[in-house]
């Protein structure tokens, strides 16, 4: 593990590094924020896993969501990986989409040549990647939770989902919460899955809390004014299936808001401060 | 005038403008906060323009800084230009370099040809932005203040310093304090305004201060890990003039921070409260 850069952030640390990744094959960055009280050597801290959307990287958040003035206030670390491997050698969208291959990893592993060989974004993210948060800082491993944006709050759902004992926090803005009826999610898991679409139900977020609803409380913030809402995001299919299931969760349409880091800014404290309360 | 953006952000309006300025021959563009309240018609708010460092464009305070969240709850407008007049035609610096021309107006009236057909960035900041801002949005035009970082901190002083009247309030982050005696602003000058130094004073925050003090308070914060500290920036320059003038000043040396948006993420509310305490 390298570090990429170091700066000081509201008292704490706001830093990124590179990685070689077992699970992709690649050379992987992530940030990792610690609070102020970690250069005096203290913690173990709760830690929240940010997961980001298509076409970003580890530098969005860090960069636009202001963060980590709650978070050094509330004593929290917060880690961030890539949206996807990078690299001359990772296939990627053969007509340079934004939605699929580099950037758009879907937090999910590939079944199909030639992605299967890199796009395992959902070992990395739910395994490889904590275990080595775990094994180089201070996380308190009992109080851990995740959350996303978009493709990320896809991510931070089926990853809570699927393992909520791990990750036992999860919120989402602006979700993808149903990628197996929305075209950026039958694009990507097409290509990523397959044509048998009952694997995909298993990075499904409104199949998997049919199936297997966990015992946390999941919170969404979707602004109104969000250019993808109808088409893409469609909260209300998650909605309807989690109170089928029983799944405590709270949807809030936000007013006026759109899918821009705007949005993630002007609520990101209500969630760190929603995560701190429940780890 | 015509809107590039609007997007809603902490309950108020963050939006980015385009129009044909007079002072630069060029289109320009600006950013625009307005406050919730102005959604339903209220104002005229206390005004803050921003000025930005090297390379930025009208975009980089607004996504990086997360000043909003406070400007939104103190009901202040916050406008910010462009760095330099843009475009195919307007000359850039024949290395590409970083640190002049394009993204590198330094805020001043260029006299130098190819320069000064276009390089006019103190009249288009300090005049022509300022009443198109009045005559379209509800300033209150009483309570105007200014302020920056790096390139656009030296705007900053040197604006209020030849405005006091029209720019009440002053404050920077890691300011440009003394362009004529670093090599930022040695280049700088000496391409836009000629080789004679006797005219750079009137560009020079730590020259004006001398000349002319204003009765206004000025606070820098500066970081003591910014690379730029000891060669570009110099702060122990302008507080050695601002004591003989007898300039009220108070120079924070923030232990630890960089030059990057981090720092300035870290210490907008201050800067803002204290704007606004004093407006």
């Amino acid at each position: 593990m390298n570090e990429i850069s170091s700066t000081k952030c509201f008292g704490g640390t706001q830093a990124v590094y590179a990685h070689e990744s077992a699970s992709t094959g690649t050379q992987m960055k992530f940030s990792v924020f610690t609070p102020p009280s970690a250069l005096h050597g203290a913690g173990p801290y709760p830690t929240l896993y940010w997961l980001s959307g298509l076409t970003c990287t580890e530098e969005n958040f860090i960069t636009k969501s202001g963060f980590q003035r709650v978070a050094a206030e509330l004593g929290l670390m917060v880690v961030g990986p890539d949206t996807s491997p990078r690299g001359e050698t990772v296939p990627d969208d053969p007509d340079g989409a934004y939605d699929f291959g580099h950037g758009a990893g879907f937090y999910c592993n590939a079944s199909e040549a030639p992605w299967s060989v890199s796009y395992k974004m959902y070992d990395y993210a739910a395994a490889e990647l904590p275990a080595l948060i775990e094994k180089e800082f201070p996380v308190d491993t009992a109080r851990t939770g995740i959350l996303g944006h978009s493709m990320g709050g896809h991510g931070a759902l089926t990853i809570h989902l699927k393992n909520p004992e791990q990750f036992r926090t999860c919120s989402a803005f602006a979700p993808i919460v149903a990628p197996s009826q929305v075209p950026w999610g039958k694009k990507a898991f097409g290509n990523y899955l397959g044509k048998d679409e009952t694997v995909w139900r298993d990075y499904d977020a409104t199949a998997l809390v049919g199936a297997r609803p966990s015992e946390a409380e999941i919170l969404i913030d979707q602004g109104t004014a969000d250019n993808f809402l109808a088409e893409q995001l469609r909260p209300e299919l998650f909605a309807a299936a989690a109170k089928v299931a029983g799944q405590k969760f709270t949807l809030r349409m936000q007013e006026g808001y759109d899918h821009s880091f705007y949005f993630i800014a002007t609520f990101i404290e209500d969630h760190l401060r929603w995560h701190k309360e429940r780890l």
